[in-house]
């Protein structure tokens, strides 16, 4: 049955080239899905309350509730713009503001939608902070090291720090010099190398920084230097605009209903704005989890990204070799290895 | 004006960094479509009627017409599958089918959605060819090389073949040894590394094969050996997924209309099928171009892939130096450089 198959199968089925042990075949077998079922519990990771923000849409035309959960990046890739959305929520500044703009394989903008020929942006709240483009890039820290790499990242080092021309094209990225996830976030990094104290090349990081990804939110802007303060913000719903890294500042992703944003009509004007107000998504609240009663908080939880498990699932994904794979593809974009997020249910 | 800005300007700007010379200047703040617009009319190519595929759905519930162009991927990648999508159009086989799948950030899929509990397949026309999976990659011939690396591939050839160890990320991909375009189309390849007569160390391609991006279209198809018919036919809607590409037929991709797919609302059954039969979005008729009457038929260009224009294109892609940029990329992923491709107005 082709719908069934095609999206490989949830369990693990039977290897296609002939492994040589028990064992092997288990490995060969297994699905992303199966590495994150088996996972212990201890390798789980609930996000904090004040990195939920929860978006309420107007409900659909038939009357269904619409909620977007974004993920905030939690330190110490987070940055002066989550702050900001952090006082914008807590001075419920986007109720009753609307989603303006919808451009195919591209992104979904909401927040102060500012009319060119005249310009009237909302006041904003008490507290926001200035903002800089020097910011799109966080300068490495010799303490990031255990924390950003990981077991993930340790495989990462090995191959890729130390090892330049290293022959595995697992983290082969045209758009940065490494890539890896810290706190459930892909992010991406630039290397330089150096001499250590023995003498020998190494290299280390000099910057790391948020990626774009599909969910990915950020931060629309004005020309250089504006940054940006927060009040527009934009969800990716396309292939991923890694050439705006570094070029714009990430400051979450969508965790749960991305579909709501991503389903809108694409928008007809100049740059996919809405022509008609009837076509704008009205924005009916968006608050931190943490403000709401704690029994109407949404809580989630994401594999580790510092996990074994995790780093178990990366290769997997990056070697599918489960019933509906032929040819195991031996590396992953950053964009693909994406970090299983669960709801919590009560 | 952030909803004009966060796209980029369409047109030159002022660049961000010095640039030492007059021409600098001015290359320094071209726009990918800037070097679209400046192409040589004899650059474009159009593309033949018969790999036109218009695929003609219900009007939408406002009663808006929806029509989904679709460019079939023409020799020397093309495949038995093109062939047998060819005859099914022309026995309008999939008048009266629908759309029956939408998954978030994966595919909308349509044909004759078989029922797993009550298989029964609709009857193929004849002429329906064998297919295999030996054949997802296309065996190198060295007459391809020409056609294959055109102005952009030189440079590729130059830089990846002959230098594996160079330094450009350009080329960095996590799925292949190299990528190219080969008239309009993204394609990947493997490659080996042999003795040439001369006993140098040269690096050859062995497979070439049409890459899974964002509106690529492949054929759905059940557990190996089962390659699929063309029947069945997905598109995809979300962040390339690499790791199908050598797993499953790519065959075309939309090149008009995409918002039709992407757009609607998503699946909540099982693999994203749609529950519930008013869901399904009926399908009126698919034909080739080459059926319609010639004051009906759709043309469209895209800008040869061999040529300097499209490699001029790829370069500012990979380096958007632009007003709206303050670092550029230095590299762009196969998915993130579009072959232009425009509607030919009569």
């Amino acid at each position: 049955m082709k719908i069934r198959t095609f999206l490989g199968a949830l369990v693990a089925a039977t290897a296609l080239s002939a492994p040589a042990t028990a064992q092997e075949m288990e490995e060969a077998a297994i699905t992303p899905a199966a590495v994150v079922e088996a996972a212990d519990p201890a390798e789980w990771r609930e996000i904090p309350a004040d990195d939920l923000l929860v978006m309420t849409l107007a409900p659909d035309h038939a009357g269904n509730p619409r909620e977007v959960v974004i993920q905030l990046i939690p330190a110490p890739l987070s940055t002066a713009w989550t702050a900001n959305i952090r006082t914008m929520a807590k001075a419920h500044w986007w109720d009753g503001l609307s989603i303006y703009r919808s451009v195919d394989n591209w992104v979904v903008q909401w927040g102060d939608g500012e009319d060119p020929e005249d310009p009237s942006p909302k006041p904003l709240p008490d507290g926001i902070v200035k903002t800089s483009e020097h910011a799109y890039a966080i300068p490495w820290q010799p303490e990031m090291a255990e924390t950003l790499w990981g077991a993930f990242g340790r495989r990462a080092a090995a191959e890729t720090f130390d090892n330049m021309d290293g022959d595995g094209p697992w983290f082969a990225d045209p758009y940065a010099s490494v890539i890896g996830y810290l706190r459930g976030i892909p992010f991406a990094g630039e290397i330089e190398t150096k001499q250590d104290e023995n003498g020998e090349r190494v290299n280390r990081p000099t910057h790391v920084w948020p990626v774009h990804c599909y969910a990915s939110v950020g931060v629309a802007r004005d020309l250089s230097p504006d940054a940006g303060t927060g009040a527009e913000l934009y969800a990716v719903i396309g292939h991923a605009p890694r050439q705006l890294d570094r070029n714009i500042a990430v400051v979450g992703k969508v965790i749960e209903g991305i579909e709501h944003l991503s389903i809108l009509p694409r928008g007809t004007g100049e740059y996919g704005v809405y022509e008609t107000e009837a076509e704008h998504t009205p924005i009916v609240s968006v608050r931190l989890a943490s403000e709401l009663p704690e029994n109407a908080r949404p809580r989630f939880r994401y594999l580790d990204t510092e996990s074994e498990s995790f780093a178990r699932f990366a290769d997997v994904v990056a070697n599918r070799s489960d019933a509906f794979y032929k040819v195991p593809a031996g590396g992953a974009d950053v964009c693909n290895v994406r970090v299983p997020v669960v709801r919590i249910e009560d």
